[in-house]
């Protein structure tokens, strides 16, 4: 393995690189495989040698950062290009072209691939052969892509949108328009400056009759000057808290005319005529079908939180290991020693694994979903559709959640100098916490879940058996069974284990499902089931939801780790994994409690006992842990995180950089004398 | 009370307004009283008038920021002196001056009254008769003050500072010196660009007797030129994740001779003759007094946290009032209406007024105690001063994690808008996130709170009654009975009463005390005291020292209550009480089914009933309790949170002003063409 990966430099991590138990070489290997690897070697070695890639310096203006966003998007895009030839690449690499971009410059990948992909994959999902050309086009970068659902008045409610799509059937085209400032569309990414065609979904009109939301994609600006269309407005949604790189833009149509050939009709059309045809055996199935493939986009915002998550701790672990303070008598210890250090840190860190491993998972099953369903369209794979849908849009929140905060808590740990805009923590948080929100506002994608769950358990309280296609419920089949269950461990060792860990996860979601039904059956009656499913959204639907979650991302890594020819590995992958799982449980502990599985107190304290012991346990592999899956440093960019562990000295270098002109203040001849009297001033 | 408060403008508000149980007037006079609100009205009034505070533009660079806070500090003191005239002002009044400019650009806040308020503080505390002259000088501007505590290498680990202080006897001068690096002074307000002398923390050295910790106050730059002195270099932290109009510097000295008078000389001194001076029985004594004295900034600290927070949920509760989505058939309500949006903001919203109310209390306390404490020095009064040192230093980290959540919860329920820098709450976060930092690193603060609660446990358990001056720690000489006490409501009414909730935490206090007791000693045996006491911070420590805060804000609330002569008002509280104090206690149901106080698993169900029927009961009071503490629109400066509600007209005017020229890259010319065909970049 010495061939692929390059042993870190010397220095203050040395320690902690040391006691590790297990080697971080082959952990990478076993993460990113050979191949993997490699590639990302040759995209490292392209990308340090090109101009656009060189430091990446603090913009100020929002014109720099989208400019230098675009640019290293268009650059990027070309590497990635010559290294991959035209080849179909994998999964893995396709992980490593997203991750890396994302941990340089998240505006740029929101560039590249991030919108590309968006945009191809509605038209391939939803369009059928005459759209054809709109991929190769945006393929080729012959034309740039945006996605337009979100409108001023309404996001998540998109039943509710209100730009229209009329058919002229004497023309043969359609005519979209905006009746209003809040049915502007806006939002969508590069089109505030760069996309020259929008997908864009509008209520369907032909002859006075609704047909409801369709799809269309529609042609705003001309691809050789960038300048708008005549009857297409465009602005600019202006300065955000973060990824300022992107141009988020808003649209307003002005009976605008585009071809009747646009519309994107796979599960519907409008003939020349003025003919909505539609097939009723597909339609039934298009839910399903559209919602799995839509998610392709939610499963990558799952791992870019992740991406985000890993660089602010690989930040905020070394400097935890470098950092020393406060110790017995007068000798100074790291900070990681520090028992309410290692509990900020290691179960993010424990997160940063099990995300990453089943956002890996959810974007393959998700991808082989794309494929079959691009051939045929039936209910079972309508239903594959759906769950698929639910596990992402509640991956997608949970992951989201975790590492926002994870990203917040490495910022305290790094104390002031976390706080510095050289760290980039700042910018981690600021760029992270976009991601709470679009793809699917959070509180309303985690609902999905719960009103799935509901209808399955519905299912299994009639008798049936539930067996899905990712049998993420079909442990459910045996609820009555496992309620019975009750908490029994007695020692810690027994606490961490595996099976009770998964146990109490089952326990859980069964209990919590139970408890939610019968509250929503309940508020039903009197409520009507709009304030029936608002009223137990708290300490049920989303606790249900986010328990239901965390078990799928535990299960998965019990799979991943079953893999793993290396018993130290394994070992250590088993820690993260209680640590995660009884991190979590132990928030739960109220519920647990409350429905009778835990009934003993002392649990309380076994389960606390548990988390910190694991804590203790994972502090001397931390480093080692986190260097199996940090970026390289012309990556990280911080001045705190780099794999030498010189943190003073590069805190040193930065001071002085800033420093340059600060004895003297440089506006100060307008404020020498005032200052002396701020009374002058008035 | 019509002549005081204007009504506020008719809108999309209305419908919230006019449900509210009580009168928002009323409510801000008994926060503010009149003569706040009398005097809040001048101050805003000059405000408006003043070219420096006509809007408050989205600044890029850092010398824009800093120039800006620079100039809107010097003004705001010039107003602040114009209002008072030089008479002594109320607590109250301070209150609203700080609050004020904080809400309205807390980097001003920073270089008024921010800086100057510790820089005199520290002169007045641990100075004498011989450094008024200082105090007078930074009174009338003449110079500007600075507070050096932290190096690069050192924060909260003050023992272990490494900057020394020399007598030389010869010159009857002290020489001070940075030995390398990591003993720079950093961090310190005001010392990049504008700070003219510093209070320096260092290792006094008489005659190679090292004496340990003191303060001196140095010049470092010449007034009249702002320029340093020879011997002192002077530097820049450079950009931040926020306040970045504050200037923080760091600061370096080479062999730097200053006035053997400049030692602050109230408890130790070092006479012309290199004799260092000291009074036993003071020594004891210095301790509690100047931890209670430097309080003050603490406490300052404490309250700002609110501003932010109150700032961020005026904005985000007035944003869900108005927002519409999702409703039962085909209407829609506001999200307001929702569960889930009552539960993540109005907890919140109850923290503000309770910690509000406690800010001001803790404020009193402590000018008072600063007060006394500059006559007399005594052991009653070292008591006091740790009594207060230890409740500010619970406190703040307490009400600066609670307001980090907030605030981000209130970006999150902004959705899309909220992450427009135009909403302001991406500002209002990245620079309350900078509280959990400084004047205390939280976690290092809150052991503070532990430390003391153990060494008080000590004395309960050697028989002696608990009686401090503030009372924080009475109720622990009950310990025994009250550790008799069970969980025994049955009913939401029951659970939401004050005793019950009181009772509780009493119980959870004394519990969580006697167990990290317990566990310390135990540990202490076999590990030392150092690593006993870092191994029983989490689930320990830190939940005991945040139970016991949590308690004294929610006593505090009670006298607040009980002081008002309006039912309606009484009423309101109270539940804001019972939600804050069930909220919490939610959080800890852990520990009180761990430790026995809670035996029926029905319990859990019965809080989280609690809970939201008093978010349920709050709904309609929300949009008025914001109105009683929402700062006036032009201090808002937020597109979404103004108190006429209308959200989508400013959206739109805002959208459209970003987009002037957005239809067109303004750097099309180096894109277009690319943009086309990436592959024309490599």
């Amino acid at each position: 393995m010495s061939h692929l990966l390059q042993d870190l430099p010397p220095g203050s991590l040395d320690y902690y690189r040391k006691q590790a138990s297990f080697d971080w070489k082959r952990m990478k290997v076993f993460i990113d495989t050979e191949d993997g690897i490699k590639f990302q070697n040759n995209l490292y070695k392209k990308l340090q040698m090109h101009p656009e890639f060189l430091g990446n310096p603090l913009l100020q203006t929002l014109d720099e950062k989208r400019n230098k966003a675009t640019q290293q998007a268009l650059a990027y895009a070309s590497i990635v290009k010559s290294l991959t030839n035209s080849e179909i690449t994998t999964i893995k690499r396709e992980d490593i072209i997203l991750r890396t971009i994302l941990q340089f410059n998240p505006s740029a990948a929101f560039k590249y691939p991030g919108i590309k992909r968006l945009f191809t994959s509605a038209l391939q999902n939803q369009g059928t052969q005459r759209h054809h050309k709109f991929i190769q086009l945006a393929e080729s970068g012959k034309i740039y892509g945006c996605f337009c659902m979100t409108e001023i008045g309404h996001g998540s409610d998109t039943k509710n949108l209100r730009t229209t799509v009329v058919y002229d059937k004497e023309k043969g085209e359609f005519v979209v328009n905006t009746p209003d400032f809040p049915a502007a569309k806006c939002w969508a990414g590069g089109l505030a400056e760069l996309a020259t065609h929008a997908i864009v979904y509008a209520q369907l009109y032909i002859n006075r009759i609704h047909w409801g939301l369709h799809g269309f994609v529609v042609p705003i600006r001309n691809p050789e000057t960038l300048l708008p269309y005549e009857g297409v407005i465009l602005g600019d949604m202006g300065e955000k808290i973060g990824v300022n790189g992107a141009d988020n833009g808003f649209l307003i149509f002005d009976k605008y005319r585009f071809p009747r050939e646009n519309i994107l009709n796979r599960f519907a059309d409008v003939t020349p005529e003025g003919n909505y045809v539609t097939s009723a055996t597909d339609l039934k199935n298009v839910r399903g079908a559209v919602l799995g493939a839509l998610s392709i986009a939610r499963v990558t915002v799952t791992a870019k939180s992740e991406f985000y998550g890993t660089k602010a701790l690989t930040i905020a672990v070394r400097y935890a290991a470098v950092r020393k303070q406060f110790g017995p008598k007068d000798e100074e210890v790291s900070i990681l020693e520090y028992q309410s250090m290692q509990y900020r840190l290691l179960p993010y860190l424990a997160a940063a694994y099990i995300i990453r491993f089943f956002s890996m998972y959810l974007d393959e099953v998700t991808q082989e979903f794309v494929k079959e369903s691009k051939e045929r369209n039936d209910p079972a794979l309508a239903r594959r559709g759906m769950e698929i849908h639910v596990i992402s849009a509640g991956a997608k929140p949970v992951s989201g959640w975790t590492f926002r905060d994870a990203i917040q808590e490495c910022r305290e740990a790094c104390g002031g100098y976390g706080y510095l805009k050289a760290s980039r923590i700042g910018d981690i948080k600021n760029d992270q916490d976009s991601i709470n929100t679009y793809e699917g506002e959070n509180h309303v994608l985690i609902q999905q879940v719960s009103n799935w769950l509901l209808k399955v358990c519905s299912n299994v309280q009639n008798g049936n058996k539930i067996s899905t296609h990712l049998k993420s419920a079909d442990f459910l089949s045996n609820a009555s069974k496992i309620l019975k269950n009750k908490f029994n461990a007695t020692s810690v060792v027994e606490v961490c284990k595996v099976e009770n860990i998964i146990d109490t996860y089952q326990w859980l979601v069964c209990y919590l499902l139970r408890e939610t039904k019968r509250k929503f059956d309940a508020l039903k009656q009197s409520e009507g089931s709009f304030w029936a499913r608002s009223n137990t959204q708290i300490f049920y639907c989303k606790n249900l939801s986010t328990a239901f979650v965390q078990h799928l991302f535990l299960q998965r890594m019990i799979t991943v780790i079953n893999r793993s020819p290396d018993a130290n590995i394994r070992n250590v992958l088993l820690k993260l994994f209680s640590l995660y799982g009884l991190y979590n449980i132990e928030k739960f502990l109220p519920s647990l409690f409350g429905g009778g599985y835990v009934e003993k107190p002392e649990a309380t304290n076994l389960v606390h006992e548990a988390v910190l012991t694991l804590c203790r346990d994972l502090k001397n592999d931390a480093v080692a842990l986190i260097d199996a899956i940090a970026p390289p440093d012309f990556l990280l960019n911080s001045i705190l995180g780099k794999s030498d562990g010189r943190v003073y000295q590069r805190l040193q270098i930065a001071l002085i950089r800033s420093s340059s002109e600060a004895s003297r203040l440089k506006w100060s001849s307008e404020t020498v004398g005032k200052i002396v009297n701020p009374r002058n001033k008035l």
